[in-house]
């Protein structure tokens, strides 16, 4: 999941907790269970009777937050959010939640997903007199709730977020509400528990939730705004004239395997994926192995219905730091070697089955499928556990551009030449629809299958990677 | 200067380049030497033809900038900011410059000063619905110039400035534009200056100047909009109805002894003060000794005239960290022990005058004196570089409220007991005018005489230190 | 491997490079592949023809080692380690490696094992006036050498050497040499390598000449001190008269899995022994399951000498960090989910065995087995891959004491109590020697069998674990 | 006092508390306030009946202790060291106090000076088979001390004190006892004095005593042991056949202004330096100002006695950080700006006479001679508070060698055309001995007039400056 890596990054991972005198404690460890979805920087508002206090920074949570921290964010009500930011260390600016004030309230809002308008709505408002200071959608929506503020509050809601376009699940803190938003897509995910103490918390993934020991309730529907304080909980809907489109992205590659996504296991939906590649495969090979850890949970599920053994073949170091000392000259495969290391009395002489999740730029694979084949691997096959990624999505997930996409330039054959394996096999899209269980139009696979469910503005590219 | 001191506290301290290829650089410097000004917080942020980088943080300039930021902060133009701040750690969204875009337009501003109707014009633009991160001025200027951008961008300057009511000395930088501005009133200093490549130079003193090898030219005028650009200095003059009103309290504490304030060495004035309070008072004693640094040079100036020796009867720690480990029980006097020790032979059975810039909550001055009697001083007398303080400042000066200063609630007599003085005798208004050589009129002495050039909202007293 | 997990804790891992112009480089390089062996701190010392250099910190190889360091860090010719201590942050003097000089000669020295005549051996050294500065037995080696160096350099190795009882594998650099000494029983590992270039190599296991890119020649001998120079590899004999003794528990826990150890691959040694637990067990269950990772190996060989599934059923949050906020007094199960989260659904109803590698105090496993009961485990049986660990080490290892290794305390069906399994089965002693394919002569089981092939010194146990 | 100053460097300060609770607080106030004596490493080390905890690093006081730190040097015996280091950070090897155990003893030793028969003294112990970690003196004192262990321990004091030849004052802690000695000559200062709950404190200079409220008692004789332990105090005597030598460089330059040297003030003796030098020369001019601060007290003097003004010609910025960002190539005069900046006003067109304590490489003094001049100074004068200094130090001062020594290589005259100065004249060397009111056999004026109380080894030039 790190840059060098080629890996798809997830922007953001969203916590909020109401109704708990440890409301920034509880939001602190939820996202700590949501890490994997952004590692640049992370932040958690707290609101106690409506002062808001905040605090922010580049980092990892562990590393970001202490006990002192977590004492001054008092309040029985606060949001968390972390991120990944594409640019340096000067996007402090970007981390969430973003907190501005307004007639007396204060807002504190926190998102997941990328609004494809973004340009068009602050274009509106800056014609109104807005300023930015940030390049977030955060920062437009919050303008767009106190443009509407004479409305009253909940129609404000209602006309805010009928303004948007694209992804988005948000979640907003007021002086004394939680409020949850998913667009009416529902592209990506959100969903409520309970906490021990009737307090409820909403988070991107269940792992948040089994951290903190709450309970799951529901998902945040497409299209909910579910308005949370002291009387309960009360939904407003947004207008919906389609059906969902779940990001089929999540299931593949983002979600930590123990949670559920969109109301389904992620570690079982991942299983299948490699049971129904092992179906679509005849690979005659010695064992299948993953790069760990994310290929682990397909290569369980095509091991046990191609009866192949399973083996670790390539061992992590646990103690890799985030920064390298460059190499000496002679060390050629260092990039690899680090953090992976082939078991050479293993591999020696044998016929091996990879699986990865899948292949962005296709340079990492590249060498580490060289250093299998230096310790004495005779054929080195690759399987996929999903389709080729030919599209850029525009509703979240931070692929690289179209140039950058190996298989938007490059024919699956071209791929495995590049990549110096013996076969190279992806997951059909039918196998990959069929692991879920779910229908084929319940997903927005416009990655896989450039079927995008809100056409991107024209000007969107730009915007969206310029952030 | 420390919090702990009871000392005024300065907000602000501003530094803008224009022209220069190391324009980062020569801002660092030029804040750098501004640092007696604000020493809470500090940013730069500089213009690349547009596109702008920016860097703030908590804590001096000496520590918070690297080689590495300045070479990020590229471009010919940058402006900069030191700050003293109130409140904790959570106040860098406070830190300045204040930086913005608004169609295509990207603004960074800093200033210096405080308005006195920032609560209405908030008010004001947040009916329009305008939102608001932080509380500082600069976020509400840049709000006005964007809701005026349609007059064009002169005419939005004018607009803009001629809204505004209070004490401000202000840094704005365009794409391509260095802008000056002072109040109508020039409460709070900035000159202008030209570096040795034919660029420019704005800073709040000319300590700045000097240490980048800049000359002076003039001092922004009271009521000026100065617009540095390629075609060179163009003025736009606001609306002036009154005479000027400097704030004379720069020359009796704030400013470096170094610099040239409105126009006069500050060195020179402090010398005259402590001329003019020897004529003024008469001390039978054996020698006149400042408390370092800032009673040296009105002590200087009472030496020569009242002819009397001058002695350093308290030596500073030149090695004192700005937070301390506790002191054990017996250690009473340790807060005034840990920064200056008497020099005991030198005081022992002596008849001493201590020269002081101030005295504003007057519980450093009690310890200093008890620690020079504890070492065998006969009699202690305290002269004051000025009249007693009074009354808050709403231009831009922390004052503590007024239940805090002393002079507020206490006759002289009474200080004098309290401080545990033998005489205390404080420089009259009108010695305090002469020092300076300039008519009574051109100062603000507010919180000596009550007379406020501009009256204080009636809400203000609150905004004003809630900041 | 953390202190709290009740894992025994491995003192050390070295490594040292001859003849190589990076040779710090490559020796951060080799260390950073050992950083298992030792967590808490480490140490590289260089050696430019005599110029010793030396960093040495508390931290991760990866935190403490800047580019700067390595730099510094001069000369073809280093040595480093990686230690576990056991008490507090004042432990940097036993860091190591250890530096001294001694008639124009400077030694730098670092070693994996523990002396059971340490005591014996500074009582006499400090009859001669040897003062010691910290409690590593490098120093007193070091001692050693001095106090034998009339003798001629060669002939003060055989005579230090052959004074010392107990486990060592120890790296020696003089100004010109890298010396290797293995001791006559072998307990702990060491085996030399062959640079790209043509210098050599020495490191506790083979995954540091892996990740250098050497290339294997073989283990330095038990009892053999091997000097590396100019002129090539020399060695000399200490007196042995019995048949070695390796750690077993280097296959069992200690050694990373891509390593060999003694010859032998450790990752094929460990799947060995899940293939005789299943051999030797017969449970019916669902699936087998690992703790990751350390259990992954032998829970592979297990399944598929059993034939039943193999499944991740606990997750592990790659992002954890070393120090935690205290939780909510709600949050019970803290210290288990923040680091491994059970995957609900695949456990809820199920019958599952627990590849466990050892149990040591017992603690960390009752947590987990009661987390898999919570989401809904039916069965939950545990296999361990050795016998039970009833007795302490006295060569290197620092289990705790008797009193805290639960074996020692408990019969197996009091453990399996205690622990809420439903079956508690552990490897047979002749199953692990089977697992390793070499006669059970060749080990050191002591803490086993209580076999110590070394009798401990009556007052070792206070020195062994006053460290 | 910074390196690059080009300033003379003391080697060290020296603190220990006998029978106190907070024995290590008290320390740290101690050297704290010691803290000009050494800026690069500091340490404490404590008793608890006899166990030892220690705490050393590089850097300033105020920074590398926390309240954790004091907590866990518990104990009410305590010892500590500041440091001037002439290498890099790896110096942490040579940090005191160094500590030690022997025999079931442990003793923690700190000094200040310089021996001269270091090496003879390494050589024999080393040939009795002594390893050496530091090049300090103290570890050769305390081999020596266990070398002489079997005589008992007082004697064992003199067998080992008597050995040392040089500059020596030390403190020695053992389990009980706070052991203080003072070599025959007395080169280095060390004082007694009583705290106010009946407890003991040692100490380099007065000012120490000062801020822990202590009342100085007396010196510690040259020659003196004195033990210090729970009967009280107790002198044992080293022969002395000469009188006391005292550095006098202490009184020009190195001791705080407020301490008692050798029973006498430094500020009144500064002054009297100051006078003598007004009766010595005779300089027409408009006034006489320091180089701030070391200058200060003598420049009262001459003023006073010469009826010549004083001013405060150049102002400190007091906010200088220990680092600099590098200037850009325009700002030439930049190293001297950054710290001190002339007020302009004040030496336009005007005579000025600049008092200055010592001229050691003249290197800094020159850029701020011609500073003076750029701003339009008429006439610059120097006078300087002792002779030149013409010769090394072998007594634990660290001036530069003989080839950076300015005036070992030049005439006065040359000096002066060197700096640019109208005139410079140096203080008599009768002069400065008869502003300390004592007989001119009291001192060592070695750096002054070549003679060395004590010849230092042929071998010592390399020795003591390889430290």
């Amino acid at each position: 999941m790190h840059d060098e890596s080629g890996r798809p990054r997830e922007e953001c991972g969203l916590c909020g907790i109401f109704g708990h005198q440890d409301a920034a404690k509880l939001t602190y460890f939820g996202i700590y269970a949501l890490q994997h979805r952004g590692q640049e920087s992370a932040g958690i508002a707290a609101s106690d009777n409506g002062s808001i206090s905040e605090h922010k920074a580049m980092g990892l949570v562990s590393e970001i937050f202490s006990e002192d921290h977590l004492q001054e964010l008092a309040g029985d009500l606060a949001i968390g959010h972390v991120r990944y930011s594409t640019t340096g260390s000067s996007d402090i600016v970007n981390a969430q939640p973003f907190t501005a004030s307004h007639q007396g309230n204060s807002w504190s809002m926190a998102h997941n997903g990328n609004l494809i308008n973004t340009r068009q709505l602050r274009d509106e408002l800056e014609d109104k007199g807005a300023i930015f200071q940030s390049s977030t959608d955060s920062e437009v929506v919050v303008h767009l709730l106190a443009h509407n503020a004479h409305a009253g509050f909940e129609k404000s809601l209602l006309n805010t977020f009928a303004k948007l376009k694209g992804a988005y699940s948000i979640l907003l803190m007021t002086r004394d509400q939680l409020i949850a938003v998913r667009d009416p897509y529902g592209f990506r995910p959100l969903c409520l528990g309970r906490l021990k103490n009737g307090g409820y918390i909403v988070a991107s993934e269940t792992c948040a939730l089994d951290l903190v020991e709450a309970t799951y309730i529901r998902d945040i529907e497409p299209g909910e705004i579910l308005i949370i304080d002291k009387d309960g909980l009360r939904t407003i809907s947004l207008p919906v004239n389609h059906s969902p489109r779940l990001c089929i992205f999540e299931y593949v590659y983002f979600a930590r395997p123990d949670s559920n996504i969109f109301g389904l296991n992620v570690y079982s939906c991942r299983k299948r994926m490699g049971a129904i590649l092992a179906r679509e495969c005849h690979i005659d090979a010695d064992f299948i192995m993953p790069f760990p850890d994310s290929g682990n949970y397909a290569a369980i599920g095509y091991s046990q219905t191609a009866d192949i053994p399973l083996e670790m073949g390539m061992i992590r170091n646990h103690y890799v730091g985030r920064t390298f000392i460059q190499p000496t000259q002679s060390m050629r495969d260092f990039s690899v070697r680090v953090k992976l290391n082939p078991v050479r009395p293993l591999l020696k002489g044998k016929r091996v089955i990879i699986m990865e999740d899948s292949i962005i730029r296709g340079t990492t694979g590249r060498s580490r499928v060289k250093a299998l084949r230096d310790v004495g691997a005779k054929e080195v096959h690759m399987v996929i556990s999903c389709p080729p990624t030919r599209f850029p999505c525009f509703y979240g997930i931070d692929f690289p551009t179209d140039s950058q996409l190996i298989a938007a330039r490059n024919s699956v054959e071209e791929i495995r030449v590049s990549l110096g394996l013996d076969s190279l096999q992806y997951l059909s899209l039918d196998g990959l629809v069929e692991s879920t269980g779910m229908p084929k139009s319940s997903f927005c696979m416009a990655c896989f299958n450039n079927d995008y469910p809100v056409p991107p503005d024209p000007q969107f590219t730009k915007l969206a990677f310029g952030k």
